[in-house]
C-alpha cells in the first residue's frame, strides 16, 4: 500500500480554505490558489490542515476542497489531505473518503480532547486503527500549539514500524525532537517540520521537507531556504531563514489563519474570509500585514534573483 | 427568554454516554441511568458534556441522547445539554436542535482549536452569536484541562450582561477564579463549578451548584457536601470533601471517563463502554476502581445515615 | 520542641523590607512598619519571605531585620521568619541563626533551582534535615509563582509527621490543594494560604490563617474577611474578598513587591525602595497604585465600621 | 574591554564541582578533571555554571574553584566562569571577583526569583549594570529549565549592543530561538547553545559553540559533532547527535548533575558527590548509568577512529 517516500520530499503550503464574506466555501478560489502555488515550483499541497480550518468544515465541503485540489495538482506532485476528528471511527471515515477523492497521503492529527487519556497505548491504538483501514499511506500530525498535546518520540518510533504509517508532520518547532524522531524511527520514515522557524535546521538534521502555513504567502522563500540548506549554502539559508522568521512573527503570531488570508489577497491569491470563531484582522492589523507583505516581496525578488 | 436562576441550583452529574461493546449508542442505558440518578435526589442532569463523550457522537446520536434524557427528567428538574463544536455556525445548529428536543439550558464550550486566536473579542463574538440564536438560555463552559484554554474573568463579566447567557460552568477547579466570576458578573449570574476538589469552597463563595463527572458515581456524597456547605456545617463538609477528592483522585485522574464507566457498572448503573480513542481500563485498573467504589459505598452509607 | 499551633492562627503580612534610595537596609523603617501593622490587630508578622526580598539580602542584613522585628513583636504574637537558600547546609545555618535572634517559627522555602531533581525523596530529605537541626518549629513554604515548583500533597503529608514541621504556607492559590493538604496531613498540621484570592475559601476548608503580601497594605481588610469567614458571615466575606482580589489584581499582578512599597508609603508606612533587579514603578504606575490605595481606604473604613 | 569572539568558539564542558562524601569542596579533583578535559582537545571550560552547583557554594569556595581552573587552563583556551545571584549588587561583586581570579569571560544568569517582574526593562537594567561594572566581557545565560524564565529575543538583541556583552549561552534547546538570537543581535555576537539535543542544528544556524553538561562525560563526542557539522558532514553529525541525545536522555533527564558525577567516576574523572538538596543516584540508577557509559565509550572509540 505504501507509496515511496522519494516523492514526498519538499515544501508544501498548509493551504488556507477560502470562504466568501457570507461564509460559503469558495471552490473556485481553492483552484485558483492551487494553480498559483504550483507555479512557484512547490513540491506538494496540504489541504484541510490546521491552516485549512478543517475544524469548521462540513463533510460535503471537505469533499469539494479535496476534489478541487486533486483536479489541479498533477500526479507528479503530492496532494496531502488533513483528516482527523476527535473520534477514531470518524477519523477512519474521513480518511477513506479522502483516499476516494484522490489524496496521495492523509495527514492524521492526534486526537486531543481527552489529553490525559491520550497515553502511548491510546495513541498507538488510534493510529494503528486508522492506518489499518486507510487505502492510502498516512502521516501522523503533531501540532501542540493547537492540540495542547505533544506526542512522545517513543510513540512515533513505534508507529513508524507500521507499513502504512510512512511519516509525520511535527509542528512543535523543536529541532531536537525532530532529530530524535528521525533517529529513532525506522529508516526512511518521512519527517516533515511544521515549524517555520526551524526550517533550516530541519533540512540539515534529516527531515525531508516542511508543511508550512507561511508557505501560503512565501512559497518561493521557503523553497529557497530548502534548496540552500540541502546544498550546504548555510550562510544563504541563515539569511533567508531570518527573513522567514520575521515574516511569520509579523503575521502568524498575532493574526493567525485570518492574517494569512489577508496577506494572500495582497499577493495575488484569493485568501477570502475566515469562518467564525476566527475574526478577520482590523484596519491597524491590515496595515501591519501589508507592510510585512511588501517586505516579503522584496526579499522574494532577491531570493529568486540568486 | 431567560428562565429564573432559582431552578438551576444544585448538583448535576455530567452524565456518561453508554456504548455497547461494539461501540453503538445504548439509549436504554441512558434512560436507566437517568432514572437512578434522579432517585438520589439530584437536582438536574447534564448530558453530552465532556464526560458524555460529546466529541465522538454523530448528530443523530446526540438527538437520541437528548430525547431519552428529556423523557425521564421531570419538568421540575433541569436538563442541561452540552453543545459545542469548534465552529460558530455548527454550534448554533446544535444549540437549536438541543432546544427543539427539550433542553432547559445549553452548555456551550469555548471553541478551542485556534487557541491564540481565541481573544476576548473572538469569544465575546462567538458566545453572543450563539446566545442570540438560541431558543433556550445558555451557560458558558470553561474546561481548561481538555481545551487548553482558560476564559478570562473579564470576558465572563461581559458575557454575563447578555440576557440569554444566564451562567457558566467552570471546570478550572480554581476557587479564586470562581469567586471573581461571581463577583464581577451581573447579580444572579449562575456559576457552577465543574471541579470536584473545590465543591465545598464553591458553595461558600457564591456558586449555585456543581456539574461533576464524579457525581455519576457519587451523587449522594456530592449532595451531602452541597447541603453541609450551605448549612454552614463546615466540619462535615470538609470530611466529606476529603472523601470525594480521594475518590476522584483514585478514578478520574488515572482512568478518566472510561474509569467512571467501570465504576458505574459496579454501582448498579450501566456505564457500558467508551469509544475509541478512549481505552477501557485493564484488569489492574479495574481492581483499583473496584476498591475505590467499595470505599465510596461505605462513605455514602455513612453520609446518608446523618 | 514544637510550639502549640493554637498561637499560630490568623493573618500575617508577608512584610516588605524597606531600603533607602541608595539601596541600604532601613532598619528604622522595619520597626516603624511593624508597629503600625501590630496596631491593626494583626496576629503575627512574617519577615524575610518572598515579599521581603530575602533573595537580595546579605546575612548581616537578615540578622538586623529579624532582630528589629523581634524587638517590636510582643511575645503573644508570632514572629515567623523566612529562611531558605538553594542549598540544604546554608538553609540550616540560616534557620539556626533565625532561631537565635528570636524567631518563633521558620518558614522554609522549597529548594527550587534543580527543579527536575526535587523529587519527593529529595524534598523529604531536605526538609527533614532542616527540621532536625532547627531549634524552632518550621513551616514548609510552597510558592510556585516564584519557584516554578509545586510540592505534592503526599510530600506534605509525609513531612507533617515530623514533630518539628508544624505546618506550611502554600501560595499556590489552589483551594482544592489546600483542602487536600489539611485532609491528608496529621491532625493539627497548620496550613496557611499565601494566595489572597482564596482567603475566604481557605478559612472555610480548614486553613488556620494566611500570610499575604497584600496584607502589607490591607491588614484590616484581610482580618475582616478572616473574621467573617470564621463567623459564617459568608455574604460579608464574599463582598470583602471581591475588594481584596481587585486590589491585589491592581497592584501585585503588574507591579509586585515594588508596587506594594509605593502603596505602603501612601498608607502611612515606610515602604522605601526595592533593590535591583526589581525596578520601582514609573509615574503612570504610581497613579494607578494611588487610585487603588484610595479605593482601599474607603473599603477599609467601611469594613471597620461594621 | 571586549576580547575577540574568534577565541570563544568551540565546545566547553559545563564542569561539575566535585565534593567529598562529607560535602567538602575537592579542589584537587577540580584540577584533575580540568587536565583530563583539556587533553581531549576541548576549546574551553565553563566552571560554576548550573552543572557546577553554583547555587550551593560559599564565596570562598567559588574563589577556590576559579583559581584552580585558572591554574590548569592555558591562556590559549577559554576559562568561562558562571556568576549570578538573585540580586544585581551581589552579581556585580561575584563578577568582579571572577575577573580578579582570572576568568576570561563571565556567564551571568538571568535573575529568576521575581519572574513576573523580570520584564525587558528589568533585564536590560540588570545586565547593563553588570556589564558596566565587569572588568571582563560577559555572556548572558538563559536557562529556562532551572530558572523558569525565558529571555525574549528582543532583549538579547538590545543587550548585544553593549560593548561588554559579547554573547550568550542559551539552554532553551530551541533552534528557532537560537537562530533568531543570531539573526537579530549585532554581527559577531557569540551565541552558544546549552542544549545538547540541538548541538548539530546550532552549529549550522550560526552558533559559535556549545557549553554542555553532557560534555563532562562525552567531550570527544561533542567535538566530533561540532567538527562534522562545520565540515558539512551532516550524515555523520546526525548519527553522532542521535548517540549524544540518547546518552543525555539516559543520564541527565532522570539523574541530573548527580548522575553526571557518577558517570564521571566511571570515565576516569573524579565526579565525587553532589551537595544536598541533590541526592546521589541509588543502585538501580547506577547500573543504568554504567550501561550508558559503556555504550558511550564504544561510540567515542568509533568517533575517534574516524
Amino acid at each position: 500500500m505504501a507509496s515511496s517516500n522519494v516523492h514526498l520530499h519538499g515544501i508544501y503550503p498548509a493551504c488556507v480554505t477560502p470562504f466568501t464574506a457570507e461564509g460559503a466555501l469558495d471552490v473556485a478560489a481553492v483552484r485558483h490558489n492551487a494553480r498559483r502555488w504550483l507555479d512557484t515550483g512547490i513540491h506538494g499541497l496540504l489541504v484541510l490542515g490546521s491552516t485549512g480550518e478543517f475544524v469548521v468544515l462540513e463533510e460535503n465541503e471537505r469533499d469539494q476542497v479535496i476534489a478541487a485540489a486533486r483536479e489541479v495538482v498533477p500526479s507528479d506532485r503530492v496532494l496531502s489531505v488533513g483528516v482527523g476528528h476527535l473520534g477514531t471511527a470518524q477519523t477512519i471515515r474521513q480518511t477513506k473518503r479522502a483516499a476516494e477523492l484522490g489524496a496521495d497521503v492523509a495527514l492524521v492529527v492526534t486526537p486531543f480532547f481527552y489529553k490525559p487519556a491520550m497515553t502511548h497505548a491510546a495513541l498507538v491504538a488510534h493510529f494503528t486503527a486508522v492506518a489499518d483501514a486507510s487505502p492510502v499511506p498516512i502521516l501522523v500530525y503533531n501540532v501542540p500549539p493547537f492540540t495542547g498535546l505533544n506526542i512522545e518520540t517513543q510513540t512515533v518510533a513505534e508507529l513508524s514500524q507500521h507499513p502504512n504509517i510512512i511519516g509525520m508532520k511535527d509542528s512543535a518547532a523543536d529541532a531536537g525532537q525532530l532529530a530524535a524522531e528521525v533517529a529513532l524511527s525506522r529508516p526512511g520514515f518521512a519527517v516533515f517540520t511544521g515549524g517555520a522557524r526551524v526550517l533550516h535546521s530541519a533540512m540539515v538534521i534529516g527531515c525531508i521537507g516542511a508543511n508550512l502555513a507561511v508557505a501560503n504567502i512565501a512559497p518561493e522563500l521557503c523553497i529557497a531556504i530548502y534548496d540552500a540548506a540541502l546544498a550546504n549554502r548555510h550562510e544563504d539559508a541563515r539569511r533567508l531563514q531570518a527573513e522567514l522568521t520575521a515574516i511569520e512573527t509579523a503575521i502568524a503570531r498575532p493574526y493567525g489563519v485570518a492574517g494569512y488570508k489577508v496577506a494572500l489577497d495582497l499577493r495575488g491569491y484569493q485568501g477570502g474570509y475566515a469562518r467564525a470563531p476566527l475574526l478577520m484582522p482590523n484596519a491597524v492589523a491590515r496595515d501591519r500585514i501589508a507592510a510585512a507583505v511588501q517586505h516579503l516581496e522584496s526579499v522574494t525578488a532577491e531570493a529568486l534573483a540568486h
